[in-house]
């Protein structure tokens, strides 16, 4: 039988759970007296079907059901897990958790979006209190894995168990804080740094556009795939996390930020630090560590680029500047359309550049050359593009990230709406492999093939007239299996 | 002429400046009386080689010369840009200064990677406090973008113009912090958060890698892309800046941190914030932000899932969970060996799935069915694999982000060291494309054709010879531009 979740309150953290829930292949029954609770959680049901399945390799299960109910007892009826994202107010949540408690089942497990008040808060006075656990989100829930489980000593071993196990299946991390405080973990930095931010404003030291640059241009990168420890062991170099304590411990002491009360730094502090950190990450050398960063920010700040955002679009603007300096085209030689490193983001479990990157060059080397003979973004924009439509490729020899190769392209045909290229990738004079690609202009409004521009077509004719004197390349024609 | 920068200070800082203008075409000339400064370099840029030049679409230029010299004089003699990385002593800069200056060029900048020390501080008592500024970087130097530029009065417009233009010719982002600050910006985050995880560990709330979890599951990858204000613009939702400072404001006075001095919430510093914001980000909609938010999480997060690291190696594990569910395979009809959603970070500036994407999706069905046929992960650490060796792709139909596709794999050929494929991608019933790929076995010692292990032999036929009785698919055996 389908699981059933209920969502108690909607808006966008509400909503966000019903999408995981949803997506996840379960039931959801809202309850939610906002008139417009319909619309809301839509809209984010919305924003995570486009997003979310598309994160896994495999297909999510069915969709779940989702439906809306006009009181507590039927929305908590048959659910396994109950969600409460209603108003940070103590009495309204204590309030809701007794009528809940009347009609859901005692084995269901009652969590807290709360940022603000502590399990034992939100369980005083319950007739079950161990039914009930805070599940902290982050926005977008649908796509942030966090979810802060923190409980108390009332809830049983099964809750706990079973909260963690429904969490992990709809995706989320549980991180389960043992011991609960104010706001939990992530949210005490989030206000130290909001407090921060506030002050830099305030004081006329930085805009709001400039605190997020120096977020997101520096350590917001680093901290989103390490943190912020294991980030500072590998700053701390072979000597490890005492050294770094050593070195940047002190600061504390400095009269930096207007945030004072700092713990005394004992060296039971370092000594509890440094042994966490070794438990951690200490099954990685910090050599290790400083290449498993860098792999993983260039995978992320490329994956930046492809959104043209952030420290991506530095790099896109970067890559203008570099291309800026590119020579002459000579049209009677091939041309080179590609001339890169082989990003480390591109190999693969065999150690050497994945296939479908291959492709990637060879799809760039297109583009360029489309560039070059007027169907640039301004032309596309304009409602005309070339699709591909057929690709031959032969993998000659190996290549690996770091090295750098050369793709040259060939015009075998332009005429009409066709356009047929020849690209051989080279790192040096060693050919890595070919590629041969039928591409077909088209209408966009239409997606029908079409006559491309008169300046296009001039151009094509011009370069395919010059190339037809080339010697025709080896490789051309083949299929599959057999020589042309 | 080759620009000359000169680096004064190595190490893991010092280097990462070395390694950024070497790679971006300078000559550096290095003095660090550390006779170990030669390694650290060396190892800091070997770090660089391998990952920056990958970051671009677009070649670097030829790698400068790296020089290392006895004394400040030839070091800086010819530099235009001389970078101070000395330890965080302010008479140990301002002597490095006073003799520096003697013998560098009065046009040079003098940027310092301090991070402790204002730049008047720095520039009191020198000769031509004008040319020094602060570069602050962040490690990684040689890929993280953000430097703080931080500048006094003393400093002319001609040289600051320099700094910003120097910084950006090797990539990047000088951010120009115009009244100095203790720490400048970036670091006074770092520091708040820094003492609020030394509370939390001290206080055995959370260990150090539950701190860590805390951050890059949630709020790091959120901040690795929009930073603070404009992630908290979209919390807000179309009410915009103000109603979310209404609705969080008041939590400043909770007693949730140690840290206790907070801004006054006054009605000038919430419209000073809105109006930030809405400058900053007033031309995209909170719907339009929503979107650009949800497409950069989901391009980092499947970016963190290629290095199974973070985010990442939760969503690969999910996979697992996923896939465990898959039907049992009928060797008797083409295998389905992908079933997934398009992912937003698929699509191209056509608005359709990208032609290397069906390629990485193809890949992922040959990846699946080597898996069936027993050549695993552990089978290929066992030192055998199956190489690709020639593809032909036809693109029939255009698909979508969101949309769910499938893989159905015919094997035509399972012999000697030979493995080809046939497959078609399906939405639904409609037919995406074809690929028909040769697959060569390998010894991955020898990097040469081998045959495959006996288990894998066998399986291997079976399936070739009940694939064999299916009927020939159409599109077989066609070269590019003609049918078969």
């Amino acid at each position: 039988m389908t699981k059933q979740a209920a969502i108690i309150g909607g808006g966008v953290i509400g909503g966000g759970w019903a999408a995981r829930f949803l997506l996840s292949g379960w039931d959801v029954r809202v309850f939610d007296p906002d008139p417009e609770a319909k619309r809301k959680i839509g809209e984010v049901l919305a924003n995570a079907r486009r997003s979310l399945p598309g994160l896994f390799e495999t297909a999510l299960p069915e969709e779940g059901s989702l439906s809306f109910h006009d009181t507590l007892e039927e929305a908590v009826s048959g659910a396994i897990w109950v969600q409460e994202s209603v108003p940070e107010r103590l009495d309204l949540k204590q309030k809701v958790y007794t009528s809940l408690m009347e009609h859901c089942a005692q084995s269901a497990v009652i969590g807290s979006s709360t940022s603000g008040f502590k399990p034992s808060e939100l369980q005083e006075g319950t007739a079950r209190p161990e039914q009930i656990v805070v599940a902290h989100p982050f926005n977008p829930v649908y796509l942030l894995p966090l979810a802060e489980l923190v409980t108390t000593e009332k809830n049983t071993p099964d809750v706990i168990a079973k909260a963690k196990e429904i969490l992990s299946a709809i995706g989320m991390h549980p991180l389960h804080v043992k011991k609960e405080i104010d706001a939990h973990i992530a949210d005490r930095f989030l206000e130290a740094v909001w407090r921060e931010a506030l002050w830099l404003v305030k004081d006329g030291i930085a805009t709001t556009e400039e605190i997020d640059d120096a977020i997101r241009y520096g350590f917001g990168i680093r901290w989103a795939q390490m943190g912020l420890f294991e980030t500072y062991r590998v700053a701390g170099g072979e000597a490890g996390m005492k050294h770094f304590m050593a070195q940047f411990g002190p600061a504390l002491q400095w009269p930096w930020t207007k945030l004072m009360d700092v713990p005394e730094f004992t060296d039971e502090l370092v000594d509890l630090i440094a042994g966490q950190s070794d438990a951690q990450s200490g099954h990685h050398s910090i050599r290790e560590l400083e290449r498993i960063r860098d792999n993983n920010l260039v995978a992320m700040m490329r994956a930046l680029k492809t959104q043209d955002w952030g420290a991506g679009a530095l790099l896109n603007a970067q890559d203008k500047h570099l291309g800026a300096n590119a020579p002459e085209i000579d049209e009677t030689r091939p041309i080179v359309t590609v001339r890169r490193a082989i990003p480390l983001d591109w190999t693969d479990y065999n150690g050497h550049m994945n296939e479908a990157r291959y492709l990637q060059a060879f799809c760039d080397a297109t583009d360029r050359l489309m560039e070059i003979i007027g169907c640039d973004a301004e032309y596309i924009s304009t409602g005309g593009s070339y699709f591909t439509a057929e690709t031959h490729i032969r993998h000659l020899d190996e290549v690996h990230a770091g090295a750098r190769i050369e793709v040259r392209t060939q015009v075998l045909l332009g005429e009409g709406k066709k356009m047929q290229l020849w690209h051989e990738m080279y790192e040096g004079e060693r050919l890595l492999a070919t590629g041969e690609h039928m591409l077909i202009h088209v209408d966009l409004e239409t997606r029908r093939p079409s006559i491309p521009g008169p300046s296009i077509k001039a151009n094509l004719t011009r370069i395919a007239t010059a190339h037809a004197n080339l010697s025709k390349p080896a490789g051309i024609g083949a299929s599959v299996g057999v020589r042309a």
